[in-house]
Parts: structure tokens; sequence; C-alpha cells
């Protein structure tokens, strides 16, 4: 009897990839913790989208309420979505006052492109150099991963992405001039400067070094170019910072347009834009759009719902304390093959490094071996080095213990 | 106090559109009924997304049970995408042999596209004059409704949508030789040629009167030219045309790629592609493919339950024989401001015209008086001037007999 890996292989192509040498079979989650088919038990420090934990009870109700009642279109008036945009709004400085909802974060950067193509009549974008913003075919052409057949456009130009392995790497002026430099190549080659996308904490790019200030530069050339920036909250948002709502605000600088995807409705497909009315009436002027599943009933009760949650179980300040704590267990590691270790909030990043030089095996082994004491992570960074954990937003101090005890176990079975 | 109009207006932008002069706002609904916040009952006959009717008992339970046990993304095994993609290709002729989850009918189409480019080589596209496709930023441009700010792009080409009202606008081979006369455009251009899409009932352009076979000189033109045929059954797809599962079938042709949108989950995001085997691997190898939410176990309990619906409850021999009954009615109403009536199971077509020409005015005067008697329906077609009826599956003949009696009336308002 074919097994379930084959079955996959067969519907669903031979190349869809999996995590982990040996692939789990997930059945069940609660809170931070998932289940194999198995019943064995793995600590989630994976998953940016569980963010309030797996099948948060608010959630779900919530959900399952709403399902039961209305799921349409928002070209009928709905007290849910905009009761849902008005909340959302409160997170954000008074100036990013407008929603449009989507249902992936990948919808929403596409999205966020055209609305400085609207506002400019330019297309020319500027991203990092080891990002990545989703997958329709405009957005994924800003993603450096895989070559696209035919090419990379012309009109996507990338800057180096902070990186502290690299010297000068984590400098603000050299990343603004870097900036200032693709907005002249764009204007030179006839595609006109629309904006410049970005993590506004690199989170692909292995949680870099940098501190409050760190954009000023490269904000200043944006705005006297006249184009528009363009923030993805996909990663940071929602609370995961724990000092902030979003990362642009932890890092100082005010976008025009911010996306918003994963940790929206934990796990329901639902994402959006917030920009300034004047962005949002321009786009809509210029592209018009419509989403038949954005910002229906559900996903406005699931990601009120996730709202609710947050603040009445402060998982905002929870975030801070424990991000604290987990910092300070991960630097307590203090391996030689540990070069670096952040948080920013419940987002974790361990680099790992030889000699100076990204080490990717280390951080291969250290995931599976990792697994084998039943803690999912993933990894990233310019080199895939980069321990990456974004638990979901209720990951404790013993939970952090059990990391940190687990790692350190990895750590002892890897040769330095 | 700002009214529920106003504060939408204010914080999701001033131009998000509305349906109805006077908008209407839903709160609840249940099978082929919706209802406005005054309690006021409407006959929804504008859902395709409702596909099994609102709020159905057995799609909202899977909805509710899956969300309390797991919702997490694709890289781990799951049953349920797999359980499903190998139901769903049941339903399709064995060629068409793998699934791609996504959560709209726009990420389907936008990678429907770029697996044509991912087998030709070549990115040169064909679609109808009057179509649709959905909202990213590269399928956006098949649309023509409305420019796109810096213009359409060139690798993209139109051939005039079948039209009725239009002398030999029905004719295959004319139809066919379009379809080669733009392959060579394409080709001359130096863009090669990728692929021809279209949805297999043209429904934005008003469901045309072909007949199977129509499409034979056109299919015969692609594969001469060594492109794919890319089958949009958003709309006429999951048994809406009662003698068929998806529209293609009921056309007579073998596409390539097929992509699924709004009923696949009832309104629950869920949206996918159907691809031959060899088309998906291409696809997968060439992009590199991932969406966070696509496929997640909550999307294939809903789209599972969907099919259960579906045939646990006969709902394609019904669409049929209520498809007769409802087309019966409606061409009796014999007007003369009605150019043609067409049902393709539960999808229906009331053409209005004066003097041959299409009549929007007319069409719109309709949908405006038809709301007033509580039945809710939208209008396409190259000029706006067709009513378009799609109601849930399960609308049945009591329904077709209160529409029918309300568009009497509603005519009978209208002066010829």
């Amino acid at each position: 009897m074919a097994t379930l890996l084959e079955r996959r292989a067969r519907v669903l192509g031979p190349n869809m990839p999996t995590f982990y040498d040996d692939p789990v079979e997930i059945v069940r989650g609660e809170g931070v913790w998932l289940w194999d088919a198995g019943g064995r038990r793995y600590l989630d420090c994976y998953n940016n989208v569980a963010h309030v934990g797996h099948c948060h009870p608010r959630v779900v109700e919530a959900i399952a309420r709403q399902a039961a009642t209305l799921n349409t279109h928002t070209r009928y008036l709905h007290e849910g979505i905009v009761a849902y945009a008005e909340r959302l709004v409160t997170t954000f400085d008074g100036s990013l006052s407008t929603v449009l909802m989507t249902c992936t974060g990948s919808e929403a950067n596409d999205v966020a492109l055209r609305m400085a193509q609207a506002v400019t009549g330019a297309r020319g974008i500027i991203a990092t150099d080891n990002t990545y913003h989703g997958n329709t075919l405009a957005v994924s052409h800003l993603s450096t991963r895989r070559p696209p057949p035919g090419g990379w456009p012309d009109h996507i130009r990338r800057v180096p992405a902070p990186d502290g392995l690299h010297p000068g790497g984590l400098d603000g002026a050299a990343f603004g001039q870097a900036v200032e430099r693709a907005i002249a190549e764009l204007q030179a080659a006839g595609h006109g400067f629309a904006g410049l996308m970005l993590c506004p904490v690199f989170a692909n790019e292995g949680l870099p070094d940098v501190a409050p200030g760190f954009l000023d530069q490269a904000v200043a050339a944006v705005r006297k170019a006249g184009g528009l920036i363009l923030c993805d909250e996909v990663q940071p948002g929602f609370g995961r910072m724990g000092s902030h709502w979003w990362g642009h605000q932890w890092l100082g600088f005010a976008p025009d347009v911010v996306t918003l995807g994963k940790p929206m409705g934990n796990g329901h497909p639902v994402a959006g834009v917030v920009a300034r009315a004047e962005v949002m009436a321009a786009f809509r002027e210029g592209f018009g759009y419509f989403n038949t599943f954005g910002g229906n009933p559900v996903a406005c009760a699931a990601a009120m719902a996730v709202l609710d949650v947050i603040e009445d179980e402060g998982l905002m300040p929870h975030a801070a304390r424990v991000s604290a704590a987990m910092e300070a267990r991960l630097k307590a590691l203090d391996h030689p093959l540990i070069a670096g270790v952040r948080a920013r909030g419940q987002f974790y990043a361990v680099e790992m490094a030889r000699d100076g030089r990204p080490a990717p095996d280390v951080a291969a082994v250290l995931v599976e071996a990792m697994k084998a004491q039943g803690v999912l992570m993933g990894r990233g960074g310019r080199e895939n080095h980069v321990l990456k954990l974004r638990p979901p937003l209720p990951f404790d101090d013993g939970h952090a213990a059990l990391v940190a005890d687990a790692l350190a176990a990895a750590l002892a079975m890897v040769p330095a």
C-alpha cells in the first residue's frame, strides 16, 4: 500500500517540498504544541502563523460562529470588515488610516507594488538582495533564491541586506547610499522609481543586528526621489516584537504602505494592506480591485479574535518578558560555532558560522537534531546558516528552557 | 453618528465599490436566502461562492472541527490535502492528475500563467477580449475593463469573445483563426506563445450561445503552436453545469491546466490548479512555489465537505433538472427587450438588447428592480447588458418561479 508520502508525490507532484529528512505527519495542535500521527509531541518554534497558539479556542469559536451565520463578499455592507479595519488602524500611527483586505500576504504585497506604481506612475522597485515577499508572479520577482525562467525583470533592483558577518554590513549610511545608487540606476534605465519594499526586521536575511535608526538614510533617499516605502510586516507584525505592534515602529520609520499576512487570522487565510488614505485612493482609482474572499465576515471574525486574544491575554508584554529570558538563555550557550544571537520579541535568530564564514551545514544538522528532540524550527539567512525560531506568542520561559537545553545537547553533537 | 457606509468609506477608502444604488447590509445567510440588517429576506441569485447553499451545516461543521484540531502548512505531511486532491482528480479525465492548492482563483490563474511559461519557455498569452481572470498584477493584465496605469503589456493578446449579437460572433472557425493570428503576432513580436486562457462558458462575456465543439479549431491552433490550454473553471466548475463537473467537459476539449476558485470551499478561501503531471513538475522545477495557507487542513476539510454535499444531495442532477425548468420560464417571458436566454446548468444569462444593440440601461434598471422585489442578481457581458444569475446549487423550481414572476413584473415597468 502506498505511503502518505508516495500518495502525496503522486497527486501533488514529485517535487513538492517537505520539511526534514524524514517528514513529519502532524495531526493535532494546541497552544505551542503539535502532535504527530504516532502521538509524539513537538514544541513548535517554527510557526509564526498560529500566532496566539494553535487552535486557540476564541479564534476557533469566532470562525465557527460566523461561518454558521454568514460568509459572503464585501460588495454588500457588513459591520465585520469595518469594525475590524477601524480597530486595526488604531495600532498604527494616524497616517496609516485605510485598509484593503486580501487572503494572503503575497496578494497584499502584489497590491503594494501597484500602490507605489499608482502614486508615482513609475515601476522601478528596490528590494534587499536575500528576501522573499511572496509567490505571485510580480512579487516572486523580488526573491533571489531561484532565478525565474526568463530571468529577473530589469525594473527590480536589489541592495545588499544588512549582514553582521560582512564588514560594514550593518552600516545604515552605506545601506542608504546603495538605495540612492539603485534609484539612480532605475531612473537612468527609464523605469523611474516607485518604491522600496522591505521587511523591517529583515527576517529572511537572518534578523541581522540592525538598531533603530538604521533605515534613516535610506528613507530620506526614497523620500527625496518621490518613492514610497512599502513595509512587509508579514513576519514581525501583530505584536511579535513585544515592544511594538509593528516592526517599523521598532526600527523607527514611517512607511506609506504596510502589508500584513500570516499571523493575522491565526492560520485562517486573511491578509491585508494598510496605507495612507491618498495612496489607497490612488490605487483603487488606477487599478480597481476586488477580492472575492478578501475581508469576508469569517476572515474578519478570525482576525478580530486574534486582536482580542493579543490584548486580553497580554501577549505583547508577555513576548517582551520571554524574549529577554530566551535571549539570555541562547547567549549563555556560548558555543564557538555561534556567531550571534538576536532576539526581536518572540523572533529569535542564532547565527552559525565557522571562522567568520556562514556554516549552513551546522544549521542543517541542528534543525534535524532539534526535531529529534521534539523541537520544530527552521533556518534562514543569506546562506541558510541562521537558526530561525518564531514560536506562537504564548511560548513561555519554561519552553525557552526546554529549547535552550535541547540546543545545548544538539550543539554537543556537532564537531567544532 | 456616522453610518456604516460612511465609516466604510473612511477606513476602506472612498472608492471601494458596493452593489446597488442603495447598498444592502447583509447579516445572515441560509441556503439560497440572505437577510439584511432590517430582517428583510432576499433570494440570492448572484452568489456562485456559497455553492451548496449559504452556511451549509456540513461545511460549517467541517471547518469548525478541523479548525479546533489543526491548521498548519503543507510542508508537514497531512492526510487532508492528499485525500482531497485524490478525490478531486477523479472528477477530471485521467490526464489531469495533479493538484496545487492556493487561497484564491487569482492566485490559481497567476500560477497557471507560469505553468505555460515553464513548459514553453515563452511568455505570450492569449485571452478573450472581455474577460476577467483575477486581481494579481500578472492576471489583471488579461482584463480589459480598465487600462492599467502604464498600459497593457505587449505579451498579452486578445481575441474577440463569442458574441451572439455580432454577425459571425459564434463561429468557432473564425475564433480559431483569430487565435492563429494572435499566435503569429506573439511569435513575430518575439514573445513566443505560451498558452490560451479562457473560461469555457465565457461567463464574463455573458454566457454566449456557443455549442460543444466551438473551441475545436482554436485548440488545434494552440496545439500546433506548442502552447498550453489554460481553462479557468472558477465560475462554471464544481458541478454548476449540472451535466458535467467542469465547463470544459461540456464544451468538449482537453485543457492542460484547469484553475478552480470561488465555489471550492463554499466561501472558505480555497482555490487550486489541476494540471497534467509533467506540467506541474515543470512549474515546480522552474519557479518553485509555496503558499502558506494554501491546502491547509481547514481549507481541505471545507473543500472535501463541498464535494460530499454535491454528491450526497445529488446537486448535479438537481441542477440539470432545475436548469431546464428555469430556462423554460425565462424564455416564456418573451419580452421585446430580451435578445436571448441562455442556461448552462445553474448559470443563467438574459441578454437585454434594443434594436439588436446591447441595452445596459435596461439591465441596470432590472437589477435594481429585482432587488426591490427581494431577488439579488448581477450583470455581465461586453456592455454589462446581460442579466447574470448564478444561484447556489440548491436553487429549486419554486425559486425559479419566484425569479421569473419578479422579472416579469420588473420588465413590465421598463419602457420598451
